[in-house]
C-alpha cells in the first residue's frame, strides 16, 4: 500500500481519483462496506489489544479506527457539512496523523499511552461520523466531494492492511502466542514449481492510465526504457528461505548491503520476524491464528529489504525494479488479497502469479515519477513527502483488502521493516 | 513505601515480619481486605486504562493485579500447597518482577507492550488464587507460613499506592484530562502557619522494636548521633512553591545540585509534574479526580529530590535527615494516608502534622543500617540490592493505605522522580 | 566522488579500470604526485588537528594518511611483493575502513580515540609503503597490477577530497575559527545570471565508455528515456539561499519532505552548516581560510538533500535526476575542482557551468545500473554495497583533485549529509 | 581526591583554607613546584595523545593544562592584578569546567574536538599566567589571596591525578598498548596477610580540625556514633580478585546490587578494567608502563563500587563507611601516593597499610557534614553541587601527589566509575 509509515514514524497517502460519477447508491453502500469492514476487522480484538502501542512504528487498533474516522470529519463534513460539530474537540489532535496544515498533532510515539477515549467511546465516535456521512452522501455530493469520499475510503483500506500488521506485531509480543482468530489449518499443497516470465526489454508504459481509482504517487504515466530481463512466476517460499539460512545466510558479509550487515548485527536476526527455531531443530512462524510450523511451501513473509536483497544476492540473482514489475504484471490476474477477513497469512500459490500473498521489494527506491505535481491543500500536502530513503514494493498481499491492489500501484517502506507483510521475488537480467 | 522503583526499573521490598501470632480468623479478614481493596482501586479504571504503561517506569495495572497475586502463587501456594498447580505456566515469567532466583523475567519496559492476559483473565487469575489462599490459611498456617503471608499483604499495600501513582501517570498523558474517580472537591480550608519542631540533639535510638510488622530495612534498631536541629512541622505548599517559581527558583543556577541542574535543563522544568500554567496566569493541576486549580494551601507534591533541595536552599534552610525526621516523628499521630480511596489528593494541613498528605524527601540516602543482614532465599534475595543511588522519604502519603505507615517506615526513590507522590518539609541547625 | 561516507560510517569505492597501459615512467610520476598531495594536504595541520574525530561520519586525518598507504599495503605489496612485511602487525586492524574479507577493522565511530600511532610514525609508514610501491612499479607491474595501483590511486584522490571536508569540520568545532591555510581573498565577481539548459528528452546513453578509468558504479552504459527538461547552468548562490530564509523557507513545513522537516526541528537547522547570524543582521560563514562574511554571488555550499529538495519547491522546480545532469554535461567542459590547494572554498561561478564548486544533489536515489556486478575479491566485496539509503550528486566540487571528475562520476551521501561541499542546481519540466 | 567528574562530567572541588600566613618565599617555591609537575606529567605525551578525549568523563591532558591555568587567571589575577589582560578572550570560555557563575562553557562531552589551541599554545598559556602569578606572588598577596593561591595549588594538584586516570583511559584505547612512561619492573615481593583492624564504636569525631589546608567538604568536625567494628589492614588484591572470578562472582545476580547487575549486563563485565584474558589462562593489565602479567600481590584497582560491594558481600564482609576508615586511619602514617612520577601504578602492601596504592570505596554516599555551608562566590558556589548520587572514597592511591592526603580527605564518584585508580578493602562488624 502506498500508505506506509516511515521510520520517522508518519504516513504518506492522498490519492487522485477517477473521473467517474459515483451513483449515491453505490457510493453509500461502498461507504457502509468499508466502514464495516474495519470494524469486522477490529471485533475479535479486546479493549487491551486495541490499546497497545508495540513499537513507535504500530498505531493501536483503536488508534486506525478513530484516524480513519477523523479523515471523514475533517475532510469532508468540515468542510461540506453546515454546522457539523467534531465529536469531541480534543480529537482532532490526537487523531490527526500527520497532516501538517490540519493542525498539531499528538506525538506519534505516545499512541499507545492514551488510555481514553476508549473504545466504546471509539465507536460512538464512528458511528457519528457515520451519521453524518450518511447523510451527505444520501445529499448527493458534487464530483470533486464524491472523489474525496472515494479517497477517504480507499485511506481506509489501506489503514484495514495497517490494522492488520500493527496487531500482529502487538500480539507477538506475548509469551502467549495469542490468537487473533482461529482459522481452519490452509490445505497441504505444494508451491508451484518456480519459472521466469521473460520481457525483451525496450520502452514500457509506466503508471496510471483511465478513469478508475488511483493514488497520484502512480502519475503521471511514462515511459521507462528496460533492458532484457525476467521476472520469478512466484515469490521466494519459506522452504527457499531455509536453505539460505542453513546455507550460513544470515552469517555471510559479502551478500549483504552494508547498511543491512549492520542491521543483522544489531538486531541479531537469524531468521524473518515471527520465525522461532524450535527445540526439534524445526521453525515455527507466530500468525494471526496462532503459532505453527513454518510450511516450506509458503511464501516467506516480514523479511526486510535488506534480507530480500542479500537473499537474492545469495541466489545469484536480483531483485526486480518497479518498472520490470510492472511491464510483467500489467493485465495479468490480480489475486492473493485477503476475501475472508479470517486466515490472514501468505497462502501457498500453487500456480504462478505476479500477484498477492506478500508484498514484494522492488530494488526501486520510492521517487516521484517525471512531472509529478502534490495536489494543493491539505488534502495533499503531503503528497510527495514520503519520497526519500523507502523501497517500493508491489503487488498486494493476504491482507490487503480485495480489489485494493492494481499494477500500478506503488506501496513503500523503509528498507529496514519487517513487520508489514513483505516478501520477494527474483528477476534477473537476460 | 520501601517499595519504589528504582530507574532501571526494579522493585525493593521483603520485610522482616514480627513474632506476634496471627490468629487465623483475623488473618483471612485482612487477607480478604487487602485483595479486595486492590480491586476497588482498579474498579474505576477500564481494561484500556489498565494496560497502558506511560513510561518505562510505570507498570500497567493489570500488571499490580497480577504480580501481587504472582506473589501468593509462588512463595506461598507453591511451597506449602501440595499439588498446587499454577494458573497458567507463563504468568511466572510475566508477572515476576525482580526475583532473579525466581526464574527469568519479562522485560520490565515493554509491560505495556502485553495485551494478553486481559483485565478478565486477570481477575481469574486473582480468584484462583484467592481460593487456594483462603484454603491455606483455613488449614492454620504455621508461624513462619503466617509471616510469609503478612509479608504478601503488605506488599500487596505497597502497590496499591504503586498502583495510584502509575495510574494517574496514565491517565495524566491523555489531552483530555480524564478523571480517575469523582470526589467531592476538598473543603476550602488555610495551612497550619509552619513551626518548627526542636530537638536537642544527641544520640537517637533510630529504626524498628517492638513485635509489630516491619520491613528488614528498617532495623536494626541503632543509635545515630544527632546536632541540636528543627523540622518544619507541615510540608511545603503549593503557595510556597509558586513564590519560589516567581523568585526565579527554576532559572538560578547556584540553587542547584549540579545533577539537579541537568534536569532542569534536559526535562526544561519550570514547575511539578501535573502543573499547567493557564492564560490566566494561575496554575492549574491534574488530579486522579480531574484538573483543578492549584490550592496554594495544599501540600505540594510532585517535585523531585532535586527541586527540593533546591527549594530548600533558596529558602534558606535544608532537608532533614531520615535521622532527623524520625527522631521527632516517633510517638506522634500517624495520620493523612487513605481511609477513602476517593479523593486521592494531598490534602491541606491544617493542623501541625509529621506524617501524611505527601512523602517528605530526606537528604539521607538509602544505605543499609549497621548491622542490617539481607534475608536468605528468594523472598529476601533483594533485601538491600536497592541500597544506592537512592534517597529516603519518610511520612507516608494521601494514597498510602491507612496503617501502613510508622516512624520507622523507609521509602526510596531515585533523586529525580516526580511521579509518586513526593513533596518535602524544611529543617535547619539551630 | 563515490567514495563516501553512509551514515554507519562506511565507505563505498573501488573502481573498474580502463584497458590503457600506462607506462611505467608515467605511472611512478603519477604515484609520486597523487602520494605527495596528500602530504601537501596535511601540511597545514599540527598534530592535534590530524588527530581529532569531530562527529563518527568524520575521520581523522592522520587516519586518511594511514588508510590510504594500507590499501597499498594490503592490495599491491602483500600479494605482489614478495617478502614484503607489514609496517606494523596491528595497522591492518586500526587502518582498514570497511572491507569485511580484510579481516577485522577498528571501530569507526572510536578512530579519534587513538592518539598512537601519532603523525610521525605515520610518515614513516607512508615512507615505508612509498619505498616498496616505487620497486613494484619500477618493477613493471603487470596489466591487472597496474589498473589496481590506478585504483588506489583515484582512491587516494577521493580520500584527499573527504580529508578536507573531514577536517573543515574539525576545525569548526573550535569557537576560535582557525584558519588551515590562509589564502588571498576571493576576486568580487558577479554570478552568472542563471539560465537553463534545455533538452529535449528521448532516450539517453548513461553511464562509463571508452578506455580511461572508471569507478564500476559508473557502468554498465545504458539507455534512460527521458522527458523533455531543463537543467540550470549554474549552481544556486548564497544570494538565492538567502531569500529562502527570509521567506520563511526554514519555518515552512509544507515545503519539506516529511524525513526532512524531522531534521529541521531535531538540529534546529536555519542556515546552512558553517553558516552564522551576526549582530549587523548579516551572515557569516567558517571556511578553511577562516571566517568571512558571505558572498551572495558563491554557490551555496554545506546543505543537505532534505534542505536542497525544500529549497527546489519553493523556488517552484525540483532537482535534477542524475541522467538528466548527466545527458547535458556530457560534452561540457569540466571545472571548479582544485589546481592550488589554498582556497578550497567555492568560487562564484560567473561563467555558466555544468561542473564544479559543490557537488549538486540529484533526485536519484543510489542505485546499481541494469547489469551491475561486483568485482570479486576483497577489492571489489563491497562495489554495490552502499546503494541503498543514498541520493547520487554530480559534478565535483572545490575540493575534488583537478582531473579527478568526469560526466560519468557518481558521489554519493546520506540524505541528512551537510559537511561534505554540497550544493545544488535547479531542474524543470518543458 | 574531592575534585571527581560526576557522570554529568563536572568537577567538584573548593577547599577551606587554613589560617596560616604563607610565607612569600614558601608559597612561590610551592607554586612554581605544582606548576612544574604537571608539565613534567604531561612530558612524555605527545600532542596527538594530550588531544585525545576518549569518553565523556575524561578531559584531555592538554585541557588539564590550561583549565588549571584558567583558574589562577579568573580567580587570582583577574580580581587582584589590575591591569592584567587575559591571554586569549576564548579561553575562558574553553576551560571553564563547571562554574556557572564564571561565565558560559564550551560542552564537556566536546573537549576532544577542539584541535586548537595545540599543545605549543598551551604551553605559552601557562607561561603567560606563571609570569603574572610570580609577580603577584612577590607582591606579599594578603591573607586571603593567599589562601586563594594555596586552594588553586590543591586543585592543580587534584588535576595532575585527574590528568594520569584520563591519560590511562586514552592509551588504553589504542590496539598497540602504548606506554605512558618506561619504569623499572616492580619488586617482586608479598602483600601483607591481611588482618583486621578493631575499633570498639561509640562515639568518633569526624572531619578536619586545625589549621592546615583542607577542603570545606571535610567538616565541620562533627560526632559520629560508630558499632563496634574492623577494618581490613590492607587492600584487596589481584589474586583475591582472581579468586572471585574463579567463583563465578560476575555471574551470580545474588551478589550485586541491583544497578550493579545492570552494569554487568550492559557492559558485559568480567574483570576489572583493563584487565585481559590471555591465551594462556593468565590475566594481563594494561598499566601507564604497558601491558604486563597481572601480579596477585597487587591491590586490585579499576574496579566500580558495584563491582567492590559485590566482592565484599561474596567474602562475607562489607565494606566500611567512610566514618569508620577515618576512626581507624586517624593518627596512621600516610604514605602510597607518588613520589616518582614514573611508575604510577598500585604497588604491592608488603606492610599493613591504612593509606595509599588505589582508592578504597567506602559504603558512605557523598553527603554533606552537619552544619555545612557552601562558601560564596563563584570559587565556592559549587561547594556542595555534587553531593547526590555518589559514593565517597578515602585513602587516596599512587597517583595521588604526596603530601596531598589526609585521614579527612573526602573524595567521590559516581558508583559505576572504573577508570579511577579505584580499589577497596574490606569490613565488618564485631
Amino acid at each position: 500500500m502506498p500508505d506506509v509509515l516511515v521510520s520517522a514514524g508518519q504516513r504518506g497517502r492522498v490519492g487522485r481519483v477517477g473521473s467517474s460519477r459515483h451513483a449515491t447508491t453505490d457510493l453509500l453502500d461502498r461507504y457502509r462496506g468499508v466502514r464495516r469492514l474495519t470494524e469486522v476487522l477490529a471485533e475479535p480484538l479486546s479493549p487491551e489489544d486495541q490499546t497497545v502501542q508495540s513499537m513507535p512504528d504500530v498505531s493501536p487498533t483503536k488508534w486506525h479506527r478513530a484516524h480513519t474516522s477523523w479523515f471523514f470529519e475533517t475532510f469532508l463534513l468540515g468542510p461540506n457539512s453546515p454546522g457539523y460539530r467534531p465529536f469531541h474537540p480534543d480529537f482532532a489532535f490526537l487523531f490527526n496523523s500527520y497532516y501538517e496544515a490540519a493542525g498539531p498533532r499528538y506525538s506519534r510515539a505516545q499512541r499507545g499511552c492514551v488510555s481514553r477515549p476508549g473504545c466504546a467511546e471509539i465507536a460512538d465516535y464512528r458511528a457519528h461520523v457515520d451519521e453524518h456521512m450518511v447523510d451527505l452522501i444520501e445529499g448527493g455530493p458534487d464530483d470533486r466531494t464524491a472523489s474525496l469520499i472515494e479517497l477517504g475510503l480507499n485511506h481506509e483500506q489501506q489503514h484495514q492492511e495497517l490494522l492488520l500488521m500493527d496487531v500482529k506485531h502487538v500480539l507477538g509480543m506475548s509469551p502467549l502466542d495469542p490468537v487473533y482468530r482461529t482459522s481452519a489449518p490452509p490445505p497441504t499443497v505444494a508451491a508451484s514449481a518456480s519459472d521466469w516470465v521473460k520481457h525483451d526489454g525496450g520502452l514500457a508504459e509506466i503508471g496510471h492510465a483511465g478513469t478508475g481509482f488511483s493514488y497520484d504517487n502512480e502519475g503521471p504515466r511514462h515511459q521507462v526504457h528496460l533492458a532484457p530481463f525476467a521476472v520469478a512466476d512466484r515469490l521466494v517460499t519459506c522452504g527457499d528461505w531455509m536453505n539460505f539460512i542453513r546455507d550460513g545466510g544470515y552469517s555471510t558479509a559479502s551478500l549483504w548491503l552494508s547498511d543491512g550487515w549492520a542491521t543483522v548485527h544489531a538486531d541479531r536476526l537469524e531468521a524473518p520476524l515471527y520465525w522461532r527455531p524450535e527445540t526439534d531443530g524445526s521453525w515455527s512462524v507466530f500468525t494471526l491464528g496462532g503459532r505453527r510450523r513454518v510450511d516450506p511451501a509458503e511464501p516467506v513473509c516480514h523479511v526486510s529489504y535488506y534480507e530480500a536483497d542479500a537473499y537474492a544476492t545469495w541466489a545469484g540473482a536480483r531483485l526486480p525494479t518497479e518498472f520490470e514489475w510492472e511491464a510483467v504484471a500489467a493485465g495479468r490476474p490480480v489475486g492473493g488479497q485477503f476475501d475472508d477477513p479470517a486466515g490472514v497469512h501468505p497462502q501457498v500459490q500453487a500456480e504462478p502469479a505476479l500477484f498477492g500473498e506478500a508484498w514484494a521489494w522492488t530494488s526501486s527506491a520510492y521517487l516521484p515519477y517525471p512531472g509529478f505535481r502534490p495536489a494543493t491543500g491539505a488534502v495533499g500536502e503531503y503528497n510527495g513527502k514520503f519520497m526519500v530513503n523507502q523501497q517500493v514494493l508491489r503487488g498486494g498481499c493476504r491482507a490487503t483488502p480485495a480489489g485494493h491492489v492494481r499494477p500500478t500501484y506503488r506501496n513503500f517502506f523503509p528498507a529496514g521493516a519487517r513487520w508489514p507483510f513483505t516478501g520477494l521475488r527474483l528477476a534477473k537480467d537476460i
